[in-house]
This record gives structure tokens, C-alpha cells and sequence, in this order.
């Protein structure tokens, strides 16, 4: 690269996301170049010291690094389309939310235009980047991360997973599956007890404790998983469980809460239990998950 | 009461958690006599020092205290339908996993049989039973809760949530379902991050604080519920997360991932957009689960 590149790096996309990456750059010294498909956005990072790009080919020379979010990969995809020779020798950190799929298949158009492809998950929402709480996932080729690994300390924690390009999408998207999971247990719970008229604060009382005490769960369940035996030192029984569970689908019922959260749990002991699975632990179900049994 | 009762308690139902509650008392030095349908499980009980009652009969007249710990509420009134004036003046206490109302009607059927009836919801597993972690939900008359505590705490610590005898079994089945959706989110994140060869603990070192992280989000949902409010302070909209949701269920299908427990989600938050309600934050899909709008 002999190069005389203007900007550290170029930020395409500035909605809540993209202008909250930007300023985490501008705010650790970084010249960056920003760039939005529609014009209006830059007004606070021009402010900070951020360059606007007239078009998005200028927004692509300016910077060895250019970092897109946008709204999805297709977006991505049609960024490319239009980008020529213009990503020639610089890294394309992907920052989009998508699928491990579409991150090999962007990684392998950008390689196709001479440039190296690092995608990434950001672990936090936008007034949370640059703070301790923010991490990214990144995945591709590790000397090209090891190379911005200043410039992506300015998001976050670096978390490097790996090698395959998917990989970043699929820990993001897993640790999304934990997330969501526990927000549809805790919305049911709060809307069973709210149903009595118990307020969900007094009842966050007992249930937030309830849940801290779960995370030995997590790492023993991860234990259970990796030994692919779901028999050894059971508790409380697939079987059982499932014999007990419908109480809490009848319950919400009778309390005129709807169980949709709920109920594919149930449906997957019971589909567990007439395997001849009842002995197990409840995460035996992942077995039927994977379509395996 | 001028009886002269045999022992302080019975236990009714030696299932894995009967034969815990009864032993627990006898470490506690209380005098127990313990009864089930099926003989041969008393052994270690009574090797204790509990007295194995020969008939139900009996076990009911033993003690000032009955609990009930079986199968199901049904079991329960099998054995209400026998006890004629035997429970004449005693506390029932009935521990068998159940909805509100069975507890309600319960209540009403021990109560014209002469008795006191006290509804509890265990929060433990038969193992934990008297350990610092396990505690026990009541609800029924508090008098009759406050003259066993001394007998309650060797289960656990004693939780009196309300007179309503429905409650203990509400709060009971609420906590449940925040344990099985933050399961359902982790069995479906060790099942997607698995697809790619990644170990479970390897990748439990960023989902157990990942998790942890969410308890914040524990108490914020509540205050939201409180409030009724879903508008205020919105980080990550419902709309915005609706978007890109199906990346998850798309990724899990092409990972060879049943995306069961995470479709219902996306249905919430798609019907909850649908309604005009895209600019919340994803707690106000509890709307929704108690048909409001």
C-alpha cells in the first residue's frame, strides 16, 4: 500500500448504530470518513471532526479500513455492486446484523474485488459502545483483525472467534438465542404474576435472584452438552417435568395470560419423553434440536 | 386442641421430594410420620426415626401437621375423598405441584373437612431440600403459615406470599417460567453455536456473563411493567429487533437447527410491530400476552 489515504477509517451507514461507531472513533482520535445513503445524518460527527464523503466512492477511497452498517447484508451486497476498484488493498469490516451464510458469501465477493473481508457482531446496543459493557465479535482472517485491533478497541472488548468468516454472525446470534430467551420467560413471568395483581417490581424481588442463581445452570448444561450424556447426576426428570409443566400452561390460561412462549417447551419434553428420553435432564432436548436422537 | 398427637408432622407421598421433606425434618429433630399408597419407601425414613404410618388413616390422625406431597392435585383429592373427620383441626399442607385453582378448590374442600389448608410451591430440587439456596412459597390463612415456620425452615426458607391460597402456586409457576425460557435460550444457543463444531463450555465463557449482564434487564422490565409504559428510554425497538430476528431463525434452519423455541418470539414481536407498536421496547409484548393492545 503506498497509498495516501486521507481517513483512518470510513463508517458507511449512519443510522443509531453507524453514528455511535463513528463518534467512538472521533472520540479515541481517529480521523474517520463517514458516509449514509441518505444526506443529513453526519451533522453531530462533522461536528467531532468526522470528514463526510460526497459519494460513497469517495467514502471508499478514503480509508484503509471501511466499516459498513447498514440495515441488512443486502444493503451490503448493493454497496459492493457499486464499488469497482475502489476497495482494492483495504479491509471490510462488516458490521451488519445477518447470518453466517451471508458472511462467507460477502467475504468472498470482497476478496473477489482485492480487498481482505472481516466480519463482525456487535454486543451492545448503540449508547453502549465504547463502554465496558460493549464487546464485538469479530471472525475472518486473524492478522487482518490483529491489524485494527486499536482501531476496534475504540467499539469495545476485540473478541476473536475464528477463522471462518461465519463464525462472528453465529456466536452473535447464538448469545442472541440466550438473550431472547430469557426475556420471553421473564415477560411470561411477569404477566402470570400481573395477572394476581402482584406488581412485577415487588415480584423482581424473588425472581431476579432466581435467575442469578441459574447461571450454574448454564455452565453445567455447557457441561452436559460437550459429554453429549444427558443421564449422569439428573435432578428432576425430563419425565417429570413434563408432567408437571402443563400446570403452567393451565395456569396461564386460567389466568388469561397467553402461553405462546411457553408451550414449544412443552412440546419438545413431551416430543423427548416418547423418544423413551424421561430419565434424562431437560437439556437432552437439544438433541431434538439438532435433529438427532 | 386436647389430642394427643404421635408426631409433629406427617408426610403423605414419598416420591424424591417427599422422602427429602421428611428426611429434612428428621435432621431437624422432629418427630415424623410418613405414609405412601405403595409400600417400600420408607426405609431410609424410618431409619431416621420416622414412623411409617400402616394406613392413611392413620397417618392423617398422627400429627398436627399433614403435608401432602404427590403426584398431582388429583392424588390430592383421592386422598381428601378418604379422609373422612380424620383431618378434623389440623394443618394441610399441600405441597404438590399445582395451578391456583386447584389450590383455591383445595382449600375450600380441607377447610369443610375441619381443617386448616396452607398452599406451598417449592423452589428446589429434592437434593437441595434444607439447603441455604432452597426456599418454599405459602399462601392461606398467615396465622397458620407463622405457627409452622419453625417446622417450614427445615425445607428451606419460608416465603408467605399473600393470603390468596392461590398465590403460592402463581409465584411458583411465574419463577418457573423465567427458569425455562432462560433454558429454552440457552438449549437453543449450545445447539446453534454446536452446528459449528464449538464446544458448549468454550462458549459458555461468554454466555454465562452474557447472562449474568441481563439481570439488569431483569429489574428494568419490571419498572416497565409497573409503569405500563414502553416507550421511554428505548435503546433497541421492537420494530428494529423484528428486523432482524429472522437472522436467527434463518441461520439456525441453514445450522440444521430446529428454531422451535425462538418462532414464537419473532410471532410476538412481528404481531406487537403489526399493531403499531414498532417504536417500544420488546418488554411491551406482555401486552400482548394478556390480550391487551
Amino acid at each position: 500500500m503506498t497509498e495516501n489515504f486521507t481517513t483512518r477509517a470510513t463508517v458507511a451507514g449512519l443510522g443509531d448504530m453507524g453514528r455511535a461507531l463513528a463518534a467512538a472513533l472521533r472520540r479515541n482520535g481517529f480521523p474517520v470518513t463517514v458516509w449514509n445513503r441518505t444526506p443529513g445524518k453526519a451533522g453531530e460527527l462533522t461536528a467531532a471532526g468526522a470528514r463526510e464523503a460526497a459519494g460513497l466512492a469517495e467514502a471508499f477511497e478514503a480509508s484503509p479500513v471501511v466499516i459498513l452498517c447498514v440495515v441488512d447484508n443486502e444493503a451490503v451486497g448493493e454497496l459492493l455492486d457499486a464499488a469497482g476498484d475502489r476497495l482494492r488493498g483495504r479491509t471490510v469490516v462488516n458490521l451488519t446484523n445477518g447470518t453466517p451464510r451471508q458472511a462467507r458469501e460477502l467475504a468472498e465477493r470482497v476478496t473477489a474485488l482485492g480487498a481482505e473481508y472481516v466480519d463482525g457482531g456487535i454486543m451492545a446496543v448503540p449508547p453502549g459502545i465504547g463502554t465496558e459493557a460493549s464487546f464485538v465479535l469479530y471472525s475472518g482472517p486473524e492478522h487482518a483483525v490483529e491489524a485494527q485491533r486499536e482501531l476496534f478497541e475504540a467499539f469495545g472488548a476485540v473478541r476473536y472467534v475464528g477463522e471462518d468468516t461465519g463464525l462472528a454472525a453465529l456466536y452473535d446470534l447464538a448469545l442472541l438465542s440466550g438473550m431472547y430467551g430469557m426475556h420471553a420467560g421473564v415477560v411470561h413471568a411477569y404477566a402470570l404474576i400481573g395477572s394476581a395483581g402482584v406488581p412485577a417490581t415487588e415480584f423482581s424481588a424473588l425472581l431476579v435472584p432466581w435467575i442469578e442463581a441459574m447461571s450454574g445452570f448454564v455452565k453445567e448444561a455447557a457441561d452436559r452438552v460437550d459429554r453429549d450424556d444427558y443421564t449422569k447426576d439428573v435432578v428432576s426428570n425430563l419425565a417429570m417435568q413434563a408432567k408437571a409443566f402443563p400446570n403452567l400452561i393451565e395456569a396461564s390460561v386460567e389466568q388469561g395470560v397467553r402461553p405462546d412462549l411457553m408451550e414449544p417447551v412443552l412440546r419438545l419434553f413431551r416430543e423427548r419423553v416418547a423418544q423413551g428420553h424421561g430419565d434424562e435432564d431437560a437439556v437432552g432436548v437439544i438433541k431434538l434440536l439438532r435433529g438427532e436422537s
